[in-house]
């Protein structure tokens, strides 16, 4: 007999051991991950303050070749967010799957990690711990010095020192040496800081970089945006362990009353018609049910069908005008068509689909389209093919339908937002196939695509008739002449003729010097 | 001051909201994930014992619609692998992240979640307990009936039995229900199976459907794979995390004794070298090292740069014959150029790339290159685009160098095998781009594209020699007769002129009928 050994691993020794799966493949994507996770996390400790945000970014390089190639940086990130409290900071940077985030409501930050796992990554390549500086604005600034445990997914605090917060500074400061490469990642991290300055127009955001370049984004609109709420989940596509989470957690003495203070969009009539479906008693306590029964009543709230669209408290979309003007901004094109379509849901959970298109103008040619993916108002830069954009964009829309060449200046961009984004991977790269996201990326893409493909039309139509009007341009003012010639009749003025069929004489002696230049290099030149 | 809610989750919990990144993202991805993940855990329990597998897999619909779009479905899956000690058997398959494949060794299982998560999707999506029927071969075969506490990441057993063992039978049967939609995932069920008896030709793999259809694998071959050893870490890339866990566990008392029983490849010579490098006194005993100690001897064992090739006697490739055979028999192809790189590593892990590359025959033709990548032996069908291989054929190889046409009939099979696969996601679906298997991908696949340019120019060179043949046999005769003719002399035989330029009298005679079917369909069909 074979003996096998098993074994329990800490979530932080699975991220240790998988730090791929989190976006920690190389030095230069790890350095990318970094700084994204670390932004992010600002972003939304501002944005739950409803603070403007404040956003300090600065790598350094440690070694005398000035970060060529792989080596030791040291990366330092201030917000001036809402803080962290001092009692949580340890076990908030120092272990796994220990956060704020898991609520039902938007936040840019989702698993819980992405900031410990950083620091996690800084520790494994470097063996140094990191510094985290806190203040929530009252009487004291707490600076800890921490590492991780990481078999034991513990904190391990190394220094803990308390100043006095006397100019009353509010916010956080990461600071932690990690191995990589920033030749190998600086456009990347350009581009992140530029397309989150876009999705984040009330955000300024201060980038230094290894050699002291200043990037500076500073912030477009002094308009706080409306902080999401947390909500209740939806009822459509509620799972049994859900509902036996909110059953455990429910002081309810009566179905009735369970449904409708747990569920949003849930009233009296909408829970007593879900009940007589599911063939449940109104006043059965909700503890009492048996398997069968809680199975029996999720199925019929999937399968009731009336539910209104989910409360969209929850979710906070960039908005039509916001995203053409960012839009604008990035690509300057000639035609742009923005479509934010109305809350939806997937298993419980709120979001709303918005995209743009644009064509032309600055755009530059490509087969294909060109993607700019945004999630919870964060840009996705990596693994741009295994996104559900990507899978919608080229199996599910037929451009040549919409009369786009198959080379041509198009961009679309898109926005997905939702208290939870269904991330492909912890690497929060890549949004997954969900069928209703799926199909809410379809329909928005589709109704952007029918006015592009009038616009196309108009252009296309106007192009054909300046051909045509050039041809009569052209040949009218000559057969006039030949014919009176011919009749030795006196040339007719056809000025009014060609002005009734739209060419004036502008377009006219335009359309006369083009031929005869064209005659020219055709004819003369080449001789 | 604003109040933040801090939580810590558990493992399981993290994947039950998270489960899109462990590849169950909708109905018919969450089947095909359920059905790969219990077959490879089948073909690991075979292989360390070094058993033939028998694996039956059988699905069934449980609602009278009979597997159209999403219902409920019976999954069934049956080995004769080395059976769970009973003991384990609840945490094995109701606990993340408890497993037996955490070691240096290859498996196809990897994070020691893919089972579990399976009967996790089953259980949110039915609410119905999981079935494991074990037998180690002994006197008892044991049945438990299970859920998964997802808060508490913890094995709920609803039924335990015992059973006389009578016939000794071997082996495990997982038995659950789960929602999931056939008709959407069966293309690719199937061609799991397919792709998995080319990579494991000594496995038996009988499928049999919804509808009772039965689709049989049959072994290949009797030969069992030698499996792969359970080995030693490689100094090469081995970060601080791991030296501190080493010395932990070690019992060594001074650091020379503590380098050459910790890492493979790593003799005493060697080791002195390191310990010079690092300025460190061969007699200290390694628990005494300070943190910069540790992070020196680890800088100075990255920086060596003389160690031996990782042991490859911890990986087990698929071999070149054994490559072959399958790419012939799945292709037909008429050119196939295989090779194996030698072993080498990354973070301390070995791996080995093999690639197959092949050309024409019942390939179709396509703008780009098939691929056909597995990993460990398990074929990956999804994220083609976010896999290290896409990147390296379609960044690093530029393929009009080796003379492929932009359309043709082209394929690439990749095998990366290694004790641990740097999956981008708990789905296993895509190879990250770590930077020493890209190059490893990069060299092999150039050796391959040069053999292809080889084959190439011959088949270019042989067409240009039957054309220009083709002329001399189409005109040669006709110049022959006229000139006969002219000078009125007799007409020589050109028989032996023709075969000294390689023309026999066949070619001749198929080209003239050739020509004269050509003249016929322009010219006297078309009147």
């Amino acid at each position: 007999m074979v003996e096998v050994k098993f074994e329990q691993i800490s979530p932080a020794d699975f991220f240790y051991r998988n730090r791929d799966i989190a976006g920690f493949s190389n030095p230069s994507r790890s350095l990318y991950t970094s700084v994204r996770e670390l932004v992010e996390n600002s972003l939304d400790a501002a944005e739950i303050g409803r603070i403007l945000p404040n956003i300090i970014v600065e790598l350094t390089a440690e070694s005398e070749v000035e970060g060529e190639g792989t080596s030791i940086y040291k990366l330092r990130v201030e917000d001036n967010g809402i803080g962290v409290d001092p009692n949580y900071i340890p076990r908030a940077f120092a272990t796994v799957l220990f956060g704020s985030k898991y609520g039902y409501k938007q936040n840019r930050g989702t698993f819980g990690l992405g900031g410990t796992m950083a620091l996690l990554y800084g520790q494994i390549t470097t063996n140094r711990p990191a510094t985290v500086i806190s203040s929530k604005g009252g009487k004291e600034i707490h600076k800890f010095v921490l590492m991780i445990d990481i078999m034991k997914n513990e904190p391990r605090v190394l220094k803990h020192e308390v100043y006095k917060n006397e100019r009353k500074w509010r916010g956080t400061i990461i600071e932690f040496y990690l191995e990589a490469d920033y030749t190998g990642s600086k456009a990347k991290i350009i581009e992140y800081f530029k397309q989150t300055a876009i999705s984040n127009p009330h955000a300024s955001i201060l980038f230094i970089d290894v050699k002291g370049r200043m990037y500076f984004f500073p912030r477009a609109t002094d308009i706080v945006p409306e902080p999401p709420k947390e909500t209740r989940p939806h009822p459509v596509g509620v799972d049994v362990e859900l509902m036996n989470r909110l059953i455990a957690n429910s002081k309810e003495k009566t179905l009735l009353s369970f449904l409708v203070s747990n569920f949003q969009r849930v009233g009296e009539k909408t829970a007593r018609e879900i009940l007589e479906i599911a063939n449940l008693p109104i006043d059965k306590d909700p503890k009492k049910l048996t398997h069968e029964e809680i199975t029996n009543l999720v199925e019929s709230m999937k399968n009731y069908g009336k539910f209104r669209a989910p409360d969209p408290s929850s979710v906070s979309p960039i908005g039509e005008e916001l995203l053409r003007i960012g839009i604008q901004n990035m690509l300057k094109p000639d035609f742009i068509y923005v479509v934010q379509r109305p809350p939806s849901s997937y298993s419980g959970y709120p979001f709303v689909v918005e995209v743009g298109l644009a064509y032309g103008g600055q755009i530059p040619p490509i087969e294909g389209v060109h993607l700019y993916r945004f999630a919870n108002k964060i840009p996705l830069l990596y693994d741009e093919r295994a996104d559900v954009v990507w899978k919608v964009v080229t199996e599910k829309i037929d451009w040549s339908y919409y009369k786009v060449p198959k080379i041509a200046p198009i961009a679309l961009v898109t926005h997905i937002c939702s208290p939870k984004i269904p991330y492909k991977s912890v690497g929060k790269e890549a949004v997954a196939d969900r069928p209703e996201i799926e199909r809410e990326l379809v329909i928005a893409i589709r109704e952007a695509a029918r006015q592009l493909k009038l616009y196309l039309s108009k252009i296309e139509k106007k192009k054909m008739t300046i051909k045509r009007l050039n041809v009569y341009a052209k040949y009218l003012p000559i057969i006039v002449k030949c014919s009176a010639e011919l009749t030795g009749k006196k040339i007719p003025d056809i000025s009014k003729l060609l002005a009734q069929i739209g060419i004036d004489e502008k377009t006219l002696r335009e359309t006369h010097e083009k031929i005869m230049k064209e005659v020219e290099e055709k004819y003369i030149i080449s001789e």
